[in-house]
């Protein structure tokens, strides 16, 4: 059970401890922050309110681990990541039962979150020691008029200390996709979970304590975000941010100074399908794509692009599976659970009556109870209709009905979004030339946007973000070149 | 007009000279061999017959030049290469003549082959500037157990000696996709040219001589292959091979030492046409794969795979294509011209009886007149049939009217070949399925085989040859591996 | 003559146009900002005070230009860029003249700033053919649990929009560093060029006008920094900066929205000299690191730090080399010019009193005529005085004698700026492992800092920058990665 | 103990089985070969003589089994080496065994084999999912006169069966640098261990059919060279020879088909010493460079090479050293045990014996008792001695005195050979100019040849082998490329 067993140090009463200098720390706020579950719309979880001084104890301790840590073998940094990694699997229980809890993210999704996150330290462990360890050899009579007397000598080096700020849909993967890259390539770590959530990174974090990490190195901080987010985004001694999550990204990249970012924010990932499309597997892929977690994804399936002809048959195949899905708690793994709050479940149903206002038919009638939403398909949506464009993140997908594939690339270019987007048909021409023409991070043919397998790039375009991730991405990403120039005193051929 | 003008120094009287140690030379054995033009049947040209003593000579002086080219900078190397490049492509009259007359190829491919040529030469100069220019630093503290103490730098360095043997077909792009590469890397080269497009050959390699590279670094050296093959693939002072060809190639390899090997051999390049192909697309390409240069190319479209149902209708649009090839002499650009030599008409006319007996279509009269052969297809061809196998190497292309896909893999895979094949299918499953499945260094999609772009990789499997070609494959196989490690007294770590 | 000639159509009356559309134009301000030459300190030349407007009205064109640009075949960019290249070269001369006339740039130099500026621009093309033409191909079954169905092809593709601000040192050849990168990456391109070296930058600009690249597609536009700099780096048009400069890149920095920065700042690189040193090749290091140009490079050597008990001898040599540098104005080729404006000139001269006043020993008589500054060695400079931190970017060179190699490095590390430094010793193992702990972007060894080879890369770490230059770097920032993955119904295997 | 517990089903009362379709079997013919304890003289083991038959029953398994193993994903075929990897570190002691007893290496040294060779089959799986995993994609648009209409989809494939031939001196660590690349990269594995260590072999290959790999993909086939070595080596169903030993790899060169070769031969590593070097650490860098394992090491320090007014205080130091070895049986971790055969104490007694005859000094005295020789250092060695040029493969090591580095880089490169080579001196310029004229594989600055870490490059020239290892280069070498190219209709380009 969470709290409990390893895991009780993390605890303090019923407020659960910040990280700090390898320690299980209270705050000397003596504020707590609560979590309310999302089906039970109860304080589930208190978590430690940080002060600012507390922030820059954290980025003090992090700033000397680090350059410790950046003196240790890299095989040393792969095998505490595998350590931990192996710790995590093992508690996945605990943790999964706080993203139940915290999130209302299914029971059996939950669990393969931890699993999966276990994997991808170990992943990225292994692809830190390769990025890391192999630099290039430049040789400076490649450019005119150079004699070969300058040997270069680059290679990649840590950055310094990632603030890395996940969101509250993958609070334990979106966190070690962040944390595993930074370690490796000899980073230090300042991780500010979402408020839901929070508790679940904890526990992870704690994996990484038992797994022995050097002091100072991994950091949690916990608090209210109107009080600690932009003293933490604008800290002088944050060398790079790996954020996930809305729009704030955007603002931070605008407050942040002259460091690397990482941002993955919105998306409005359209799904394209053509006449000649597989209309089974389009509809099956639309339903997984747009109602897995209640939408709450940024690479969900967020606005259907149907060429009319075959519309009604596609809708209705749909439809036919949007009545099959479960609508309950996460602890029964209900297919739809309660979104993440009360403010997310009141913006939903804005778009969801602008739509009905504005003439889109439903092809389920709407109701909600609380935070949940049962799933909802809109047919007939129009470019006025303001679902056409936002992003709902929860369990109600539009369609439109396109009159050409023209027509589809327009509207999913003129989003001001550009994660992901996907594309139905049997084709490989118009496959191709359709992918090509997406203006989108990644698009996926015939199948619905996706993040992974975690080694693949993963990018938003536009509003949707900056920087690549993906495992091999995210390490080049928390890295900086150096390079040593050998000069000789006179022009040398390596022979043989 | 072939040498003469700038080219008049490569011929003596009426034979052309040799090229070693900088000059041009005629052999010490007095003999020559002649050059009989496919079309006229008659005596074209004449070459030395050179002899082993001066296949040492040439070995020697390609051995000590390449040393000093090792220590010459890349960009000097670029350099001299761009101007060949330049120059070649400024002569590209009398080199385009001698490939009419010595091998038969239309006067308009010809000036094609000399200018695809210079730009190869260009890309290669450029590229060779990277590989060379870039080599790897690792550390040592990867691997488990060891300290940051090792600075191993890795970069790629010159073979020696490459001996370059092109086929006759493209007796000079095939030679300067062996010699670009062979330079730019810092090798010295010597050119066994084939008997028919020796002259072409010679004119091309004194475009390299005009463009002033150092004495001794490339080499030309012509004669009877059955006096001096052999002595040249086995001479020790051979560091690498690159031969293009036929089943010579094989023998090459088993007698050779211990010496990379590039080899590009025969292919029996399936092409399978799927029911739900653009028959139009796959008949253009099935005639241009198949009839180009008459056939004689590798990567000729050599064997027909159609699914029945659509058989019939494939059949008769490539026949009506077939029907509007021209059929007469290379100076008038004829489609169809004669074959290389008469040994080798004689060899496709055995296929062609062999088929007709056995009880094959076919869709036109077969026609001969020496060398000339007129374009044939034939089909109901069947698996017991010799040219369900064999390489004609001319202008006559058989069909298999096939049950399945899987009978059409099946039949691709049996070939003792495997250089590229095709498959015609609008359906990107099966388009990507069957491409995987085909063992066959390349399979196009939706066209016919093809080697270039000259950038691409390019490679037999089985019986069609051993390494990949193409611009950056022939430029990294034409070097080898030198590394230095600096060892430090203690573990040291890049700081930043 | 600078404005002459093929330059004739980029200036109106004694006004230089600005450059929009693929048109020379004048502002409809009306106004013009001068460019007082540093030797004269009269006007020389006057160029076009742009208005928000005209920005917009570029920022506008670019954007469409660039669409268009993202769809021209790779080899077809390079060869327009290798004739800007060719146009560069030819017209040598005016461009030069600008250098000499508004930046007192010493003759000889100007000419191998524009001839260098050329050989970049070849070099560039021929890297980002190879960089945009090869992307990566992924498959799914690398990552734990997964099958092999899913087929990644991920490759780069323009950001857009870049805007390049290049400093009034090589206004030239730091302008063609961001030009050619942007351009063969499919981007479009915004300068604008510092006041000092904005004549010289238009005439470059002109050379690739004449080159024939497609309206829009590169612009510059000129003004002062006071009335369009914010507008122009905070413009929604732009979706990247390049900027080379000095403190205003971090106010950028900050300023800027979520787009890729490539930032190069100031620097105050460090060149420790041990005992075991070749004092030679030391002293003559320092001079031309710290006196080429007037010490107004990034890369200048800016403080020397040295072994005491070489102390002497290192300063005897240098002071002997400072000694024969010829002082004057730039049409005579001196080694020292005048500093490129009054208030650097008065900022340089603030620094030597602060260091006069607290102590130094002054190797020369400190003495000044208008911007002119003749060289001056100070000697036991200590960390008290601002000179030991700040960069003078004048002919002015701070030694502070140190006690031991840990106090030079810690020096070094203590600065705020981290662009290059320098390490003079025979010992091998001694320059690796002070390479290594000198926390630069660069250390080179046995060499003052430099910029080049240009393909080698080069970055500041700290306040000196982000991001990493070099041909080869600069053409990666400014791309992004885009992904396309194929999911086929079931794994699949490529055979051979 | 060895053929005890887990291992007792390798063994057939006194003799070991031969491994074959994932079954231990006994041969058909009855025989067996045994195998002389290297220290008592005595038979120690017996494993069978496989025939031709068995030989044939293998290749056709194994290619069977290829087949399907090349459609296992990447990441299963990386947990079943990890699991081969711990059984194999978890089971040391039995292996270790083997090697005192087969080959004399000394105990401790022994499980360090094991042990090391366990960490590499891990590192070897992740390097290879890695490699296997990315291919290239490449567009048609790079190359000139080309649109962007080709898009190539380049990977690495497996070759098929690999015959993998390690020497004596390390049968289980170079059997698993051979085994893991070639597992990994998809191929099946026929492996043919040395006479002496085939028991400790085949221990090892037990550990990997304990990790449950399929039937037929690792064969095991033991028996006498003579016999079945051409046989295996020419045998058609070998797609790729893997052979590291002494001269038999040049005759397997010429004898082998059409298949990419990997031989590591033999080598006599030079160590350079000069005036300026650090003396104690070369000397104890000569004394396990050239004594470790009695000096039966491809890498061991095979001449010394020293600058005549440094060779006195050398000499002293290493015959101080060597002074302190320890000789005597493996079982008691003697630094010097008896050599593998006593054929090889005769060749090298021969060496030693010419040597003396023509002059040389020795250090100690010369003492032999059956395989086991005393250290001997042999100064004033001149080049017209044997041991000046051949490899003596025992403990006995000639020392050179050189008046200059030139004299010293001329007798390196006169050799036959070019695997490693060492330079010791502390001038940075030095080290890496005579590294750079050094012809062979890999120089090492300051430190004896190695051939570690296990994932660096490693290669010798001439006569010293052909590719290169270390884990990514083998890996590399044992796979081909295979492309595919998807042919679009039209020009298209990645927008985004």
């Amino acid at each position: 059970m969470a709290g409990t067993g390893v895991f009780c140090e993390i605890i303090d009463g019923e407020v659960y401890k910040y990280y700090s200098e390898g320690e299980w720390r209270k705050s000397s706020s003596g504020k707590s922050v609560s979590i309310v579950n999302p089906t039970t719309r109860k304080t589930e979880y208190r978590v430690q309110a940080c002060t600012q001084e507390e922030v820059n104890e954290v980025m003090e301790a992090a700033k000397v681990a680090q350059k410790a840590w950046a003196r240790t073998p890299l095989w040393k940094r792969a095998e505490l990541l595998h350590r931990a990694a192996a710790i995590l699997k093992e508690h996945k229980g605990p943790i999964a039962e706080c993203l139940v809890k915290e999130i209302a993210k299914p029971a059996k999704d939950a669990i393969s979150e931890v699993v999966r996150s276990g994997d991808l330290v170990s992943y990225t462990a292994e692809e830190g020691v390769r990025i890391l360890g192999e630099g290039k050899f430049l040789v400076s009579d490649s450019f005119p008029g150079n004699d070969r007397n300058k040997y270069c000598l680059a290679s990649k080096i840590p950055l310094g200390v990632v603030l890395a700020i996940p969101p509250f849909n993958y609070p334990v993967n979106l966190a070690v996709s962040k944390i595993g890259p930074a370690l490796i390539a000899g980073n230090a770590l300042v991780l500010k979970p979402p408020t839901q959530g929070a508790v679940a990174a904890l526990h992870m974090v704690h994996c990484f304590h038992l797994a022995g990490f050097p002091k100072g190195l991994i950091n949690c901080i916990t608090g209210k975000g109107s009080e600690i987010g932009d003293f933490l985004t604008m800290h002088p001694g944050v060398n790079c941010i790996s954020f996930t999550g809305g729009d704030t990204g955007i603002a931070i990249s605008k407050k942040a100074g002259m460091i690397p970012l990482q941002m993955e924010l919105g998306g409005k990932d359209a799904c394209i399908v053509l006449e000649d499309a597989d209309l089974d597997l389009a509809a099956a892929n639309i339903v997984k794509g747009g109602f897995s977690y209640s939408g709450q994804r940024c690479t969900a399936v967020k606005v259907v692009l149907v060429i009319k002809s075959v519309a009604d048959a596609l809708v209705e195949k749909v439809k036919d599976k949007v009545e099959k899905l479960t609508v309950g708690p996460p602890e029964k793994d209900c297919d739809i659970t309660p979104v993440v709050t009360e403010s997310s479940a009141n913006f939903i149903e804005g778009l969801v009556i602008d739509a009905k206002e504005k003439g889109a038919t439903f092809c389920q009638e709407y109701r909600r109870e609380g935070n949940l939403i049962w799933p909802l398909l809109l047919d007939h949506v129009r470019p006025d209709m303001r679902i056409a464009w936002e992003e709902p993140f929860g369990p109600v997908l539009p369609v439109l009905r396109i009159n050409s594939v023209e027509e589809g690339i327009h509207h999913c270019n003129a989003s001001n979004f550009g994660l992901q987007g996907s594309v139905f048909t049997r084709d490989i021409n118009k496959a191709i030339l359709i992918s090509d023409a997406m203006e989108t991070g990644t698009v996926q043919i015939n199948s619905a946007p996706a993040r992974g397998p975690d080694h693949f790039p993963f990018q938003g375009l536009k509003d949707s973000g900056i920087g690549s991730q993906g495992i091999t991405n995210s390490i080049n990403m928390m890295t900086k070149i150096k390079s040593t120039v050998i000069n000789l005193p006179t022009s040398s051929y390596t022979m043989g």
